[in-house]
């Protein structure tokens, strides 16, 4: 997607913070960015020998990966399991696995599911609910839901993916926030029995979005032809040294997981004591409402803060967690400020 | 590809070194890795901010690399180029550009693009020159070839592409090991004016293979439609930083494509003095015929050394450049003692 210079919507995705910048160049510094939904604590980064830059990524690595990951996620083995560089390049591979037909995206939610399957020939609808799912062959539903962190009950997900799998069809559940719960509402469990294949983030929960890893766990068939498609190196040296360490680290996993939900707590708080309704969120990011969004976001851009606002709910902003105190504290100083003089 | 067990044939490519060292388990440490093509005078890694692994890559850091690469590799303006997680991962991608038909790759070569176009669903024969070429839409060249050197001339490879464009096919120029010449033969300037799309390793010239960086050369609207498949942010933060700094840096391409070529030629005279037949090559490696190249190949495991064979055509071996002075003694030992016990 490229960057778009609209000044009301001056974001289709976070990480153009350059750009931003320019917007707001009285604006104190550091820029504050909140509007992604990436964990600001993140992973400490292991010792890199050069050799992860330099020598191919050995196979072996990848498997310990698919391994790991396979552990941590609660997939049923490592066959189940397809590391890839991000989710992001998987979203076409994945909607590629049914010939073109009718697709359909619980939304709204990541945009950049429906371009995909797009992408990939479907004819693609945006639907309110799972009931009207039941016409597509094709049904993506992100769990929990960005940006308005929703949450499907996951017998009524695997009951669709049932009918699904009657018609030839497939269930998509891109569980990018499930990191941070609800846990025992993941299908990563379920990939093995039934047509699912489930999308899990690493840079978003382990704040290492730049890292570039993600996997698509699914049905062994399933997975090796997204394997095949990205070919035997598509994850770098780095990423796969990264994952390992990190996706092993249950100490880190739990502390962060308890980290994030307290400082969601707080993030709440102080959105609340601004006068902004919560539309929803995870622990990662709270989706507010308040009818004077744009001026919000101005104002916030101005104090050197970046939300996420959305073109089409003019009267919504996302924010994501502040990473250091002081950053804690300039918000709260920018929203009470706010609500102060408006 | 899965890692093929077969000891014959032990590595269908190259980056298998953990599993090799399991079969030549006596063999002197530390095991020498001759089985790619891979510069082993690798660029010297900058230093990476942890941002580059924490946030989400920006667009501009994006942009940035494919202006540089385009100043590189000669490439008509940034939209001509599609950064990519390697060149690995676009195979299918490219070959995705046409829509099922007749794909053609002049053989022997690099064995993953027959694969890629028939993952793309082409029919795919393998042929032997360009004249062969004509009948089929999809034309695939790499040039110079991998494993065995060969070149193809620039004006034939144009004419080609004008032939195929008047039916709506596509040359695809696999330029992964252009960089160490002759570069004059690089199609990159023409991807603007013709029907053809240049692929360019990052990794092999600059000793950075596991980085994961490699670029599409094409006209934008094909270049749009792989940018599009590949998503925001496909390519690694410190693969965009590594890949700005050394696309740049002309002084090391220079000196390194000199040093490259001097390698080269010391490789070709120990592999010559041990009698074998040298079937051609690039700066990167030296591709032998040698009629018991699989007992060889076995003597070289055993001395810590892995070369790489190919099992459809049993007396060939590829070998690649030693990195360290100890590197060049142990193979010039080894080749010495080979040759003067057989």
């Amino acid at each position: 997607m490229m960057f778009s210079e609209d000044l009301d919507h001056p974001l289709m995705h976070g990480g153009g913070i350059a750009a931003v910048q320019r917007l707001f160049t009285d604006a104190p510094q550091p820029f504050i960015d909140l509007s992604t939904g990436i964990n600001p604590y993140s992973y400490p980064l292991p010792q890199l020998p050069p050799d992860l830059f330099t020598r191919l990524p050995d196979p072996e690595a990848l498997a310990a990966v698919a391994t790991i990951a396979a552990q941590s996620y609660g997939a049923p083995s490592p066959a189940h399991v397809v590391p890839a560089p991000g989710t992001q390049v998987l979203l076409p591979l994945v909607a590629a696995l049914l010939g073109p037909g009718r697709a359909a995206v619980v939304a709204p939610t990541y945009r950049e599911h429906a371009r995909a399957a797009a992408l990939a020939g479907h004819r693609v609808a945006e639907i309110a609910d799972l009931v009207a799912a039941r016409e597509a062959m094709l049904v993506i539903v992100t769990n929990p839901n960005n940006p308005d962190g929703r949450q499907f009950d996951q017998n009524e997900l695997i009951a669709l993916s049932k009918w699904l799998a009657t018609r030839g069809g497939l269930l998509v559940v891109d569980e990018a926030f499930m990191d941070v719960g609800p846990l025992d509402a993941s299908l990563a469990g379920e990939v093995g029995r039934n047509a699912i294949v489930v999308l899990r983030s690493f840079g978003k929960f382990f704040g290492l979005a730049g890292t570039r890893l993600g996997f698509a766990l699914a049905a062994p068939p399933l997975a090796a032809r997204l394997s095949a498609k990205l070919g035997p190196w598509a994850v770098s040296g780095p990423a796969l040294a990264i994952g390992a360490t990190a996706l092993a680290d249950r100490t880190w996993i739990e502390e962060t997981r308890n980290r994030l939900i307290a400082a969601a707590d707080r993030l709440r708080a102080i959105l609340l004591s601004a006068g902004l309704e919560i539309v929803g969120g995870t622990a990662l990011f709270q989706l507010t409402r308040i009818p004077a969004a744009s001026d919000l976001f101005h104002y916030l851009g101005r104090a050197g803060i970046l939300v996420r606002s959305f073109p089409e709910h003019p009267t919504w902003l996302r924010f994501g967690l502040p990473g250091t105190e002081k950053a804690w504290a300039r918000l709260q100083m920018a929203m009470a400020a706010y609500a102060g003089t408006h």
